[in-house]
């Protein structure tokens, strides 16, 4: 039985926000006028702070997740994203790993054909959004090891610290739209800020 | 910071042929006239051996890689199959999980709207096939087993022996349009024949 030694079949990796969609808390900051929701990790450090304080904002302003999913319904992907995407799902097979949660990203998901996402969920009961739960801790890097225990190479693009682990243990990492500091910071990846420049390196290793 | 315990995201695995689409090598001796490609696993237990079969039944006659997979762009999944699968990817993630061959599944997920799929790939030298490369021994079950570790529960569908042991792994698996022979023997698995039957039964689960 012929079975492959080495990896020939790839899956690629994408990050989700900021790769392909905005950034989800700041376009509901800015689609609600809640201008609290435009506070990010690097202004409050502490994830689990930072997230209580986002779901007391929505309590607060009665921000029920079906409002929220409204919102999030009228925001598309960044230009360029779907047919970046298309490109890619017709090359090999795309998984997207984000640090969103199942309820915000299925909008866009939607918007863009239904690809494959891992990420976390909100907890809810009814329409409150009571809390949220991650799946498991630096689950992008986890899954790249997964699959490659499922004897796939992995290619991979993000743009932000939170992508740094899962860049590092696929075979090829690549930053797309990233801030001067991590772009600066992680120098081993080659970094794009074009949809067809980071399609042609992706299919230049396929 | 609020990390689940157990598994509250699923992912569906599904079989491919016999669940979303026709078995590919029937489909292409039909298509093709080539009477040898009916013969299967049940005619010839020894997957080797059949491939190498087959593999000289295309060089016999002249079909390279492009010619199949124009016969295979001609043949379509099977009445229904595209929409319980996009009812199912609306509901939660999907992965198809096949022993067939990327270049075989490539028309067929066109069709299917680009779901993921996991399969194993064929040796090419131009246009001519020249062998096959299994990705990794007993696949379904390994992929089932690192999905789970990424903290998935995970329910799963397949129709034929080389399904069992990923339906086995999973946290609930169904039979699907299952020749009465595997049903017989595998009686722990409940077992479908109607996408909308499935659908509902994957549903309450999620």
């Amino acid at each position: 039985m012929a079975v492959a030694n080495e990896p020939s079949q790839s899956i690629i990796t994408l990050d989700l926000e900021g790769v392909l969609i905005p950034e989800v808390w700041i376009a509901v900051a800015e689609a609600t006028g809640i201008d609290g929701l435009l506070r990010t990790t690097r202004d409050e450090p502490d994830y689990d702070v930072l997230m209580r304080y986002r779901l007391g904002l929505l309590a607060e302003h009665g921000l029920g997740l079906a409002r929220i999913q409204e919102v999030i319904s009228t925001l598309a992907p960044m230009p360029g994203a779907r047919e970046f995407l298309d490109a890619l799902r017709e090359r090999t097979q795309v998984i997207i790993l984000s640090d969103t949660f199942e309820q915000f990203a299925t909008p866009f998901m939607r918007q863009l054909g239904w690809p494959t996402i891992m990420c976390h969920r909100l907890l809810v009961d009814g329409d409150d959004i009571t809390g949220y739960e991650l799946r498991q801790q630096d689950q992008k890097r986890r899954a790249v090891e997964a699959f490659q225990s499922l004897n796939f190479r992995i290619l991979a693009a993000g743009d932000s610290y939170n992508d740094t682990t899962m860049l590092g243990a696929a075979s090829t990492g690549f930053l797309f739209r990233s801030p001067a500091n991590v772009i600066a910071e992680f120098p081993q990846f080659r970094s794009f800020t074009d949809y067809d420049d980071l399609l042609a390196a992706f299919t230049d290793l396929l």
